[in-house]
């Protein structure tokens, strides 16, 4: 039984995603994500935006977030649980889907853990080539997770950061990031304090994953001129920064209503101005003003970030050959006779029936026959 | 390289599901799913509830339906593009995800769109067990598409319906599921109207697809007694009934934030009263009172009723061993270094790093060993 119009879903998996990034190259993964998040932030307006939702539990939070324009709907399903890490786990696991907006049928199923540490170093280094100084060549990373090595990379070849400061509560963790940044090209120092990272930077990223309220910048800290790039503050309840680093900022957000409720932001009363990153990219806004204004860029993590993602790795996917077809939605010969999948010819001529329906027991044998 | 707590995700593909529900039997599954269903509604308060995220355009809608308790969490992708028959597409498609709670590690990913079926008629027959008068057995069925032969089915197991009066203003629907319904045990009646249908009716199921504000019911063709199933009315602008109905019945919904905005109920104001069916099922409202009471089942389907059938095909699934396991989360040795994926052993073995690249261009080759 063949039906007129199979809807086939490509599944890229997490090993098909590793492929991918390895024929890519990972530096010219982030480049393309970047370009095509570039492209799609300039077109903001053509997109039907929501703020994610979010369920939360004692130890993390589960969240949607959709988004949609007139050809493509996508949405990720992301976690966030810091304690994972302890059960050998990873802290933020994701997956998502590309669908047809003409008429529902899901396009791509992907893996997107992987991807997502691609897509939000390549938003960070975006919004730091708009934020911060041209000539910001040394930056702080706070947090040696699993971000870190995306986020150093992603600095270096689209902002120029050469020197990287690095500071993590557990040691293990930059060692790691040390060991994984050998040979690629930056000057690398282990710090004992995130006041002594900070000192001297002119970029300073955070990365850390604890759900609490935490003031890892303080005021005291601050220099002129500096850029942070605040990503771990990405949920209630969760933040990086202290509320007077963000008072004596101009500060970026991606999509206001959701930063409000997510960000560093949500410490702050609603009338607090920020920008959203779009404007700036879109050359509405200037980004920053002066080599002294200190700039703050308030990331969350946006679904158009992701719906940018999925897009690019579709082409590249299709380009390398990479990826499986996979039956996420039965195929029919007539779309108004969804019965008839039970129905198939293999079940209609006779003896086929039994063998088919050995794993149940007789009773259910019985009620299966007479509805088949 | 082996991980310390490898994350799969069992796939159940559409091929897989028509294999779990032959080998169970419809009638098995449905009584299955129904049972799960009234279980789950009796401990609503258990449950994380919120309406569910619509994106629509033009000619449809695509929605996500989260749900959660403290041990599951569960969604479903499905989309409503009534005009995607006309190019052999399916109406409905849906997917979904049962995910733990405590890590929100991705467990069951799963085709929905013949579990929604199930799982719709399923609760449209719990619900007239406590709505319909006991002695129903006449039931005008209107809307022959997808979903008809799964209420067919469900009122008879469940409900005890033996005799159907079909319209639809497709007669190629209606013939499909006079064929389909053969040898079932159904008197069957193919009816020229709604009107004609729904008389002496005890029971009225409305499963119509289209996006558009209809008056399929209207006052003039209620009788004493009737229970009506409305299924259609799903949707902001889609409804099946005219207010007149609602009026002069009791209505019962599944969740009152999401059918005030989806149901038929959407063309009533706020203070219009109902009662949500979980109240009947856990013994708080008497449900039906009197043999003359007209009631209305105003069904748009509520994400509770997925996370129930994602449990029952989780254990299903498991007992007949159907499924396969996929890789939608990284292996990692070591949680905090996702980036060791990309540098993994047959990488750091020095020759074959160039075979690995053979898709890139020479420039993107260079730049990739760079940064592997």
């Amino acid at each position: 039984m063949t039906a007129r119009h199979p809807v086939y879903t490509t599944f890229l998996s997490a090993g098909d995603m590793v492929r991918l990034v390895r024929r890519k190259g990972l530096g010219a993964c982030m480049a393309g994500v970047a370009a095509r998040i570039e492209a799609d932030f300039r077109r903001w307006h053509e997109f039907d935006k929501s703020p994610r939702v979010a369920s939360h539990s004692a130890d993390g939070v589960i969240e949607l977030m959709p988004i949609a324009d007139a050809q493509s709907f996508a949405f990720k399903y992301v976690n966030g649980h810091p304690k994972n890490t302890r059960d050998g786990l990873p802290t933020v696991m994701a997956f998502g889907v590309l669908a047809d907006v003409a008429t529902g049928a899901p396009r791509l199923l992907s893996e997107l853990t992987l991807a997502t540490a691609i897509r939000t170093a390549a938003t960070s280094a975006l919004a730091a080539r708009v934020l911060a100084r041209r000539d910001s060549r040394r930056m702080a990373l706070i947090g040696n997770g699993a971000q870190a090595e995306f986020q150093a990379l992603a600095f270096r070849d689209l902002v120029g950061v050469r020197e990287l400061r690095l500071f993590d509560t557990d040691p293990a963790a930059t060692a790691k990031l040390v060991a994984n940044l050998a040979g690629q090209g930056f000057t690398l120092a282990v710090c004992a304090s995130v006041a002594e990272a900070v000192r001297g930077a002119d970029i300073v990223t955070t990365v850390t994953a604890d759900k609490a309220r935490a003031t890892i910048l303080t005021p005291a800290m601050l220099e002129p001129g500096m850029h942070l790039n605040a990503v771990g503050g990405d949920c209630p309840g969760k933040t990086e920064l202290h509320r007077g680093v963000l008072e004596a900022a101009s500060v970026f957000v991606e999509y206001e209503p959701q930063t409000r409720i997510e960000g560093d932001l949500q410490q702050m009363p609603a009338d607090f101005a920020v920008t959203e990153l779009w404007r700036v990219l879109a050359g509405e806004h200037p980004g920053r003003r002066s080599a002294l204004e200190i700039t703050v860029f308030d990331s969350v993590g946006f679904a158009l970030e992701d719906y940018s993602a999925l897009c690019w790795l579709r082409d590249a996917a299709a380009e390398l050959g990479i990826g499986e077809r996979v039956e996420l939605i039965p195929r029919q010969d007539d779309p108004k006779d969804l019965f008839g999948l039970l129905r198939g010819p293999d079940l209609t001529e006779g003896g086929q029936v039994d063998a088919r329906l050995g794993a149940a027991d007789a009773a259910q044998q019985a009620h299966a026959l007479e509805h088949l």
